[in-house]
């Protein structure tokens, strides 16, 4: 079976994205599969938004910039106003429960508190991109656990293993429970 | 004046590639210019040699994959082997010293002792990157000085600074003293 999977995950600078996109590439990697990172700076990248692109294939990757994403992550609403374009119709949508989105939009809405779980429940800000990309994990099945997690302790300071394995597993649990709630609203 | 030059880094994994490209891309921004930083993996990247792409331009960058390259740097002789065929005729190779080169390339060359200054020289090999980004900005002024120093302080760990810095001034001085000696070959 061919699968292609297009992401970007977008936020402020500082969230750590591109080390999300990192791990998320290194996964596939770990999966068998190909897989292709990438950010993009320009004027955008002086607007305060940020963005990183992985694409992650069991075939070869042949064009390696994201157009239209399958999943969109938005941790900040100048994120989301931004690309919120990029996402293709059936594509879902993961935003940040202090996000406003259009109530009109086709795609999956994924509404969970990422940027608060990080910093309230683990405690350390820093890890929301492991919340992310957890939960990311948990609503696609892009990359398998095992190699998420691997991929994980290869990419994070030593030391801090333990916390980022926490960030993961609270990722994952808050995509189960948006799926188990009313937190997943297919519009169309 | 329209500027544009794709550049290579390649080794093995560990070797901080990554990092050095997403610094590269960064200080492309900081002067003002556009960047894309990717890194592909695949089957290749299980052949034990790994490789980062950066392309800055004072244009917009459509196809953000690079080809042949203007730079390619070779940390190890694997790397060398698998990615010499993807620089341009008239482009540069900076090889570190332990590695054997084909006296045929049309390139430039640049053979300098990265890894042991990085090891020996500065006590850490792990910043072998840094100064593998010193030694391209001298040879190529891909970025300003004053804005890879900038990037290189915003990505490095807190509390290697200095350490960073000093790698960075000693990959200035192996680009300058390679081109003040026969270190430098242009054979075509």
């Amino acid at each position: 079976m061919v699968s292609h999977q297009e992401i970007r995950l977008s936020g402020s600078g500082g969230q750590g994205l591109i080390l999300g996109g990192i791990i998320l590439a290194e996964a596939g990697i770990i999966d068998g599969k190909n897989a292709v990172q990438s950010q993009s700076y320009g004027p955008e990248a002086r607007g305060g938004a940020s963005k990183a692109e992985v694409i992650i294939s069991s075939e070869s990757i042949d064009y390696p910039k994201v157009e239209k994403a399958d999943l969109l992550l938005a941790l900040t609403q100048v994120a989301y106003d931004k690309y919120i374009t990029t996402l293709k119709d059936e594509g879902i949508l993961v935003i940040d429960s202090s996000i406003k989105h259009n109530n009109d939009i086709p795609c999956k809405v994924v509404k969970v508190p990422i940027i608060s779980t990080a910093s309230e429940k683990i405690g350390k800000a820093m890890v929301a991109n492991i919340v992310a990309i957890g939960a990311i994990q948990q609503l696609t099945s892009i990359v398998t656990k095992e190699a998420l997690e691997t991929a994980v302790l290869n990419r994070v300071p030593r030391g801090t293993e333990e916390l980022n394995k926490k960030a993961l597993m609270e990722g994952y649990n808050l995509a189960i429970e948006s799926t188990s709630s009313k937190a997943v609203n297919k519009i169309v």
